[in-house]
């Protein structure tokens, strides 16, 4: 569409034209898309209401000192987010997350706020990141949080509610398990093993990370002196003597799917490895606090269970952790078979608003992609069934007629069926091929005739599509759904019904 | 909150505390408020789906060379927008508005699209200008453009369109006008009247955007050579001689509200003072079309009216232009009258497409800010009845009966009603004190004795806040709606949906 030549080129001639594009990683969306990310956030919501969070919403920006990232000898701050000076010449950056929006107006408000504060928030977050290929530098997520709570039940009733809003959006009950850990079992562990350093503590971090990609033998070596791998990289392992290994390989296979007993099972498996140590025995009471109040809640053992090998990210959490692991298995436009993983995750953290106040301020969360949703439940084939409906489409041959067009269109509207007139300038073949476009279910054609005798024609497209895919059986639908029909006007409503319903 | 200490000032220090506050002009948004937003946007979205207009949205970022205000020797370019430099060197900025975006998007989509190409959008915007109260530097808003269509149908439609739309976020037929005008008629009672340059066009626009504030006689002299108002400053006039300046406010008057006779009515004096110039015509033309598609739409002469003193911005519009102005007469706070004025507007613009491809292709839209409407509907008192609702709140008096909480809490929620535990850790009076702050309609009891005989006992902190403000009557509610009450826990979910519902 755009003029190649040199005028385009330079911004201060009076014909300057712009390329029609958009900056790397946005993405513009369509209804389609739109429509599921709405059906999502829809469900959700309604549940973390129900749960008696309230909503909130900050603004995109936050002065760059409470991101957290503070660099201050950098001239452009914070790598990572987009940041720009405001007229007083202070940084502001837009949020890349949702929590810490959250712990700045909860420290900011911490006076006035009913405690615990219980929110709910989604909205865009930026990341000034390289895009690719479903990579984007803006997307959706959606959080709740209880900040104010040290309960372990506060704990519970995030997860119940993850449970439940991912079951709401439309994952049925098996396509998605809630996997809970705690921090502080590996770090009584550990403690007890004698390996007490950060350093080597986030070593074994990192090692169990891999426990899906590198197998028992893979993390083995990686708790151990280190690993070789397949093409001749060293990585220095953790350097754990060989009994501290065996605790941790026990401990991150003790509650693994198909372990069975459910999290009580998964409880008892645990205290084997973890019991003796202050911080691990703090940590499977937090668990056992947990499991009992997901029981009250009714969360069935396969809805949540207790996985330690479960690490959801290296700081930022100080006891619980969750994670929301699709089970379904998804199938890419090519068919292919698609493993999505982890579609959510959160946990404890203490720390956020005590960066602000000084004073630490327990808190809970639970945080997913709504994007990736979406499309974890398209490629799952759940994705809702309106989510590509286009409008009924009244075909206009003749502006003299364009008084009974409108009256047909608002006759479809006021039943609630999306409808409109074309109203472009092109004959009735272009007008045809602009309903199949918008995905139409029916194409309405108003002639002299039919308004003469007080009927209107219908064509069924969605009919048409599906004949072409096969969906339909041809010899079938002849009996129950013709092409095409001439009706009196009284009957279309009760007609397009027929088509949309069928 | 924070810390006053020096070491509170240098983020080099590891015991740096950034203050708590959010950039200037971004506000933090409550439940209240979201709710209201909410309410509006989708009873909208619903209306403009009805219409066969699609969703779509686009990224918060646009180059900053498609958002129309280039600036190539700047080093920071577009005042007035948040613009940043991309790794790449290239500028983007924050859209700050939903059109622009619009126009890239359906210039570098323009092969593929199904045209017209009839979209709405709400979301975001940002204006980097002085804050003040009431005014923000990011606001969301909603628009819906029809793109491709020089039919004046298609304005209509976008009429009718936000006329339903607005009835349907909550505005009462009678509470809102739309007025329409359309830009061809003054330029061609001017063209006749020998006034040609832009400039003098341009005086006149701004003359005739005064008539609200100045009144007929203030424009006559802004019309002519000029007006001194009362600090002495004096506005150089349009210059215009006596008859056109008569035929210039005989037509700006033609169709105020009061005038009587609706839209056709208005077309007929509007054609007495403009008739003979080639594009007075044509807007006659457009205009007459537009009022008998109305008519076929269902648009009353009391919902959409012809105003020819709607002026909507200087430049930009190159056809019809439409306002929509709120008649509901509203109080602040204090319980003074305001007067909101335009709650939204738009028209139809040529120009946007063309920047980017050099082809000119005809659009019209109508935009509102969400929020503007939103305090709109609360000044008038029609804020939605559950705007401000909080949980049911389970009192939590001993850890050993958590289980009983969270089987009555699930019980509550499962009936729909949003409901909750309260899972901090101080005695009964803060839990009262937090369920009056959340709003709750009732505060639920659970002590031993209950447990033990299976009841609950139900406060009811809506009567509390009723008989506090004088609503309810002390003698009246004590028959009906007992202040606390000690019922079996299977009547629970039918105690409290009658005080939800009283």
């Amino acid at each position: 569409m755009t003029d190649a030549s040199d005028d385009t080129k330079n911004p201060k001639t009076e014909d300057f034209r712009p390329e029609a594009r958009a900056p790397r990683g946005f993405a513009d969306k369509r209804a389609r898309d739109l429509r599921a990310e709405k059906s999502i956030l829809e469900a959700v919501s309604a549940v973390y209401e129900r749960y008696g969070f309230e909503a909130l919403d900050t603004g995109a920006f936050e002065y760059a000192d409470a991101l957290g990232k503070f660099l201050p000898d950098s001239d452009r701050p914070n790598e990572g987010v987009f940041a720009l000076q405001d007229d007083d010449d202070q940084w502001m950056a837009l949020r890349y997350d949702l929590t810490a929006p959250l712990a700045r107006f909860a420290a900011q408000n911490w006076e006035t706020l009913p405690k615990p504060f219980r929110r709910y928030a989604f909205g865009p977050v930026w990341r000034n990141e390289k895009p690719g290929p479903g990579r984007f530098r803006q997307f959706i997520q959606c959080d709740a949080d209880t900040v104010g709570s040290a309960r372990p039940e506060a704990d519970a009733e995030i997860i119940a509610m993850a449970v439940e809003g991912l079951e709401a959006a439309g994952l049925p009950r098996g396509a998605s398990v809630l996997k809970i850990n705690n921090r502080k079992l590996l770090n009584g562990l550990l403690t007890g093993a004698g390996a007490t350093s950060e350093g080597q503590k986030l070593a074994v971090l990192r090692a169990v990370d891999k426990l899906d990609r590198l197998g028992v033998d893979g993390v083995r070596l990686l708790l151990g002196e280190g690993r070789l791998d397949d093409s001749g990289d060293f990585t220095k392992g953790a350097g754990l003597a060989g009994k501290a290994i065996d605790s941790v390989l026990d401990f991150v296979q003790a509650g693994a799917i198909g372990v069975g007993g459910g999290r009580s099972a998964t409880l008892n498996n645990i205290a084997k490895v973890v019991a003796g140590s202050a911080e691990g025995d703090e940590g499977l009471e937090e668990l056992a606090k947990i499991d009992a109040a997901l029981t009250s809640l009714g969360v069935a053992d396969d809805q949540a269970i207790i996985d330690p090998s479960i690490v959801r990210g290296l700081e930022y959490y100080t006891g619980a952790v969750f994670e929301a692991e699709l089970l379904l298995s998804t199938t890419d436009e090519k068919g292919n078979k698609v493993t999505f993983g982890s579609i959510g995750g959160g946990g404890r953290y203490d720390d956020l608003v005590a960066r602000f106040t000084g004073q630490p301020v327990p808190a809970t969360g639970f945080s997913f992609g709504v994007s990736r949703l979406a499309a974890a439940l398209r490629a799952a084939g759940r994705e809702p069934a309106s989510a590509a409906r286009g409008p009924v489409v009244i075909i206009n041959f003749d502006q003299a007629h364009m008084g009974e067009y409108f009256a047909v269109v608002g006759q479809l509207r006021a039943a609630g069926i999306p409808a409109e007139v074309y109203l472009g300038t092109s004959g009735m073949r272009p007008q045809m091929k602009y309903a199949d476009r918008r995905l139409s279910p029916a194409a309405i054609m108003l002639g002299g005739d039919e308004i003469a005798a007080g009927t209107v024609t219908i064509k069924d497209l969605d009919l048409g599509r599906e004949l072409a895919s096969g969906v339909a059986d041809n010899a079938a639908w002849k009996a129950e759904r013709p092409g095409q029909q001439t009706i009196p006007r009284g009957d279309l409503v009760a007609a397009v019904k027929k088509i949309i319903g069928g």
